[in-house]
């Protein structure tokens, strides 16, 4: 953030009278700017025993496999934009049936909430976003191939879940570790 | 938003190709702002019988009361700003048991993250945006001067689900209804 959205001037990163993180602060009209992490909704949704996966047609990670998910807008409920995400980027009509996963991504400042849903008819499509949209059973996930370590994380406790009879509602952190390798720790607040 | 955050110039608002919502473009360098919810983390803070809460030193409701919550902030976990909020609002800490409930507040663009904890002592004290910090048994909740509806439900659901022994994961939605009168529906996902 370089300008100030109520005034087009320049902004300051400095720490306001009474707080004590550093924000943008407008050099001009003194508007303070708060940045705040982003959510993210989706579904596990299902056809009878197999989740609809979607390989991505855009960056980053295009062409691996992901659950339909994306930026909470305003104006709309989690499971309203949770809809919206599975019928844009898989065509496909669901029911939501409960929260699921709520998980954190502080390194990228995200908040993932996804949530469990039945299609309402086995019709499904790539949309603009996805290369292809598939319905998966647990032997054809493509685990070396997921977009993200939280889609991956959100399978795993969904097959675990399945075998044992019974969904909860998950929720932890996906901490990205330091050093230049591309790898992430998962840590899960309660099961 | 009136001006570009990044060069400064007037946006307009408009519908971006391949889009289909009206949003916020820089006339000039054409970068798209999107705006998205924020969203709001706290705790049902408990020390024995009794629930901490506290009466706002600020607008809006002012003078009533409140769970201590907060807007996240980039880079921390919604466990840590519920954690940082209970502090700051309270003076209090505590440790996080569970995540408890997850309500969408469309109306105002918020989605609310509460979590179960326990108070690690009990010490407590108002923060700069407090009038008093007191800890509440049932009979005590002031019903009639609580600050906000999702905070009014979020208690109900505690007390519900401590006199039946289980604490669930519960999630819903605060819709506010039309009309010139303050009022709002409560539609909960599942219980």
């Amino acid at each position: 953030m370089k300008f100030c959205t109520q005034c087009g001037s320049a902004v300051d990163l400095r720490i306001p009278e009474g707080d004590n993180v550093p924000r943008h602060v407008c050099a001009r009209c003194g508007e303070i700017h708060y940045l705040n992490p982003k959510v993210v909704v989706g579904t596990v949704a299902r056809w009878e025993d197999r989740v609809l996966m979607c390989r991505r047609a855009i960056e980053p990670r295009y062409g691996l496999w992901t659950l339909p998910a994306g930026f909470l807008e305003n104006d709309e409920t989690t499971i309203e934009g949770a809809m919206r995400e599975t019928l844009e980027e898989a065509a496909a009509r669901v029911k939501i049936k409960q929260l699921y996963t709520l998980f954190n991504l502080p390194h990228i400042n995200q908040v993932y909430v996804m949530f469990l849903a039945d299609l309402t008819a086995p019709e499904f499509g790539p949309g603009p976003e996805s290369l292809e949209v598939t319905l998966c059973d647990e032997r054809d996930i493509p685990w070396d191939d997921i977009a993200f370590p939280v889609i991956e994380q959100t399978l795993k406790l969904y097959f675990e879940d399945r075998r044992r009879g019974r969904f909860g509602v998950h929720s932890g952190d996906i901490v990205r570790l330091p050093g230049p390798r591309r790898a992430f720790e998962v840590r899960m607040l309660r099961d």
